[in-house]
């Protein structure tokens, strides 16, 4: 096996035994992120140099006994709304031609310290605002999207291109790619992973996290990630925790919700097969099955546009009336939608989630983890822009894609999506486990207990 | 002295130790309010059948030795926007014809539960939507306003007809009516007094409060109306504190912030010499005045509209729709205005608000209080709707009323107006005391420092 396609702990462990070297690492992901670059996109830019800089340096860190931790000397690709010093902060726009970030943002800085060795910065739909990631193509079947907008990094993942990545997810755009591409995505709560210098699209939704290939993987990230930052707002502490799964695979005692409503609807039944199978499978490691419905879904839609559009207009709105044309046709049509939003419809908007996130707390003292699809449909064609579902309704790829992701960022709970599967096109498909608010542990446990018992 | 002037303290005391019969002071109250109230108008309804049983209960019980505390027996008038079970709460308007309240507002239950005795409902400007309360004459000079919107129940008390009131206040409603009326108004940190109960006129910066002839039987009241109830979204735990003031005037150490921006812009001179001679007086008596900036104040106007514009208007949406014309035409074109706000501009007036905070916060590690006038005019003839600055600025009355009440709605903190003397018309003037949040113990034993140094 080629050293690109170890997953992050397997390099971990090769790099604090010896048995590989920062440097064939980095060099082996860089090679393949090149390789592939010309047909999949995932990258905005290569950062080679600097990276086989760091490399040498976390090769000599080891060389010398010094192992900072899982992290070291692993190269990473990120979202390119996560600001690095000295290199440009894209957010795959042109408004943003000529950035510099003068400061590396909290994640960023964080991850540095851990010594992970920065790849590229990696391709969004233009500032956040879509689901699709236009330059980027789908790992899978380069004729289908990559999903979004986090899509250039669960592209690098998927093809070997990143040993991990970082993304956004303001309404799914770190779940939803990683589900069509068939790796591993963490939404984390609300307010966990500090958002000091990552472009915003809507501050009351925004989150960042991991996608990596494994639950593994992705726990490791998060572990370098967690921690108050006083210069995020919505930052809180993080509990004490550990976010590592263990070996085992028992889940007897957990209580599993399965949604008798909304997140099974409309859902493709290839999707929904391999879900439910999957669910089966939880079943099968001990956990209880439980059916819940799903509180005030009917609110889902307009309480998630209520609060993302006026926030992104509102951080647009400088740029928005003095070059327009900078923005793409869709990303700027939304943008200025957000101009003509009333105060009434965004207040109804920011009640709605109040109650929201009580109807869901209440929920969550049924059931410690809710399992349902990720993406109701898997990687559509590049040029496709609506689904036509078997009633007969047509859904618009956007609509679609961010449905039944929303929730989680209204509510704020934390959100895992793992691979289960693929369709008979052999397009991935996800399982996403939500949470309780600050219980990514029970998470990352249920989706690690799910892969090892997949082995 | 009549029973009917005797101030809470006095009162309670009097009743302690069998001096008073509750029947006595109820009765005088109650004739005194039925006395002044075709020239006063403070009530909407005088409940005296209801207190009268009452008061003979409250005789029996403290005959018994049932002592339940300083409120017991003490007939009280209620801002009608506060349910009381089995009474209209007519928010002084047509469209409430015909209501009835099902229960208790939280803090109706309470003061019931300390053995007050309710005299009866005191008139709001209509829905709390303005600063005059036409249907009331201020208690100095028949031909003045009230001040609003509590007021009924700052004439109410000013006249001896209720020996306290509670009002609320969502921009100065308690302060501005106190300060024109010469007694105390307490608009305690938002969040310390549940608004259970309380009809709104904007959720965010809605207060309920006491009005009283003294700082230290505001405070007698403040001590029964805190406590956390979950019935209101944004009702905290009470920290442990004893509000009552002790009888020392010493003010060493304490450091008085003295606005050297905005809270003296604007003011008439009579106001400013009274205050900055009562500021004065904080200094005999042992306190450091620091000259402060006040930070953000430019902001304050556009703030205060821009939440409370749109808020008011969703909570109307339906009535207004239904029967615009039951509303007084100066609160229906308010009403009307929220429906054309942008979400962009309620936006900016939250994120202004979240500013402010962090930066009074700040301010307030330099200060402990902060002193100015509340009202920056004493009262106003009844049909005078613009006042003329000497610069030859003109504000409408309901703005300048505002003005320098709005900053402690916006920011939440604690304020407090004390009677600080009168104009050449005998007009009251009032001075405002702001701190902490959940400071109110400070404002309270400066308050009453300053009011037994004027004795």
């Amino acid at each position: 096996m080629p050293p690109y396609e170890l997953s992050l702990a397997a390099a971990a462990e090769a790099i604090r035994t010896r048995r590989l070297s920062p440097v064939e690492l980095v060099d082996s992901v860089l090679d393949r992120a090149q390789e592939v670059q010309p047909d999949l996109g995932a990258y905005v830019a290569l950062t080679a140099d600097r990276a086989r800089r760091s490399a040498r340096e976390a090769e000599r860190e080891v060389a010398d006994g010094r192992v900072r931790g899982p992290l070291h000397g692993v190269p990473m690709g990120l979202k390119d709304l996560i600001d690095v010093a000295g290199t440009a902060t894209t957010a795959s726009s042109r408004v943003r031609a000529g950035h510099r970030a003068q400061a590396d943002s909290a994640v960023a800085a964080r991850l540095a310290a851990a010594g992970a060795v920065l790849a590229g910065k990696t391709h969004t739909h233009e500032f956040a605002y879509g689901l699709t990631t236009p330059q980027t193509r789908n790992a899978r079947d380069r004729s289908r999207v990559a999903g979004g907008s986090s899509g250039g990094s669960a592209v690098a993942v998927a093809a070997g291109a990143a040993t991990f990545a970082l993304g956004t997810d303001t309404g799914g755009s770190i779940r939803v790619p990683a589900a069509l591409n068939g790796v591993v995505g963490l939404k984390p709560t609300y307010g966990l992973v500090p958002r000091h210098g990552v472009t915003s699209l809507s501050w009351s939704l925004d989150h960042v996290g991991p996608l990596a290939r494994t639950v593994e993987d992705a726990a490791l990230v998060l572990t370098d990630l967690v921690g108050h930052d006083p210069r995020d707002p919505a930052s809180l502490p993080a509990p004490a925790a550990d976010y590592l799964p263990t070996a085992g695979t028992d889940l007897t005692g957990l209580r599993v919700g399965v949604p008798s409503t909304y997140y099974f609807d409309h859902v493709d039944p290839e999707v929904e097969t391999a879900v439910r199978y999957a669910v089966r499978r939880l079943a099968d490691l001990g956990a209880r099955l439980v059916d819940v419905e799903i509180p005030m879904a009917r609110y889902v839609q307009a309480t998630q546009w209520g609060l993302m559009v006026p926030e992104a207009t509102a951080y647009h709105e400088r740029t928005l009336r003095t070059s327009p044309d900078l923005y793409e046709e869709d990303v700027r049509v939304l943008l200025e939608a957000g101009e003509l939003m009333s105060a009434g419809d965004h207040l109804r908007a920011q009640r709605a989630r109040t109650l929201m996130r009580q109807e869901w707390a209440r929920m969550f003292q049924e059931v410690d983890v809710l399992a349902a699809p990720t993406v109701p449909a898997t990687a559509v064609p590049a040029e496709q822009t609506s689904l036509t579902w078997s009633d007969g309704t047509v859904e618009s790829v956007s609509d679609a894609y961010v449905r039944l992701s929303a929730p989680a960022n209204i509510t704020g709970v934390p959100a895992l999506t793992v691979p289960v599967g693929a369709d008979r096109a052999g397009l991935p498909i996800g399982m996403q486990l939500l949470g309780r608010p600050f219980d990514e542990a029970t998470l990352l446990r249920v989706g690690h207990a799910y892969e090892r018992s997949d082995a």
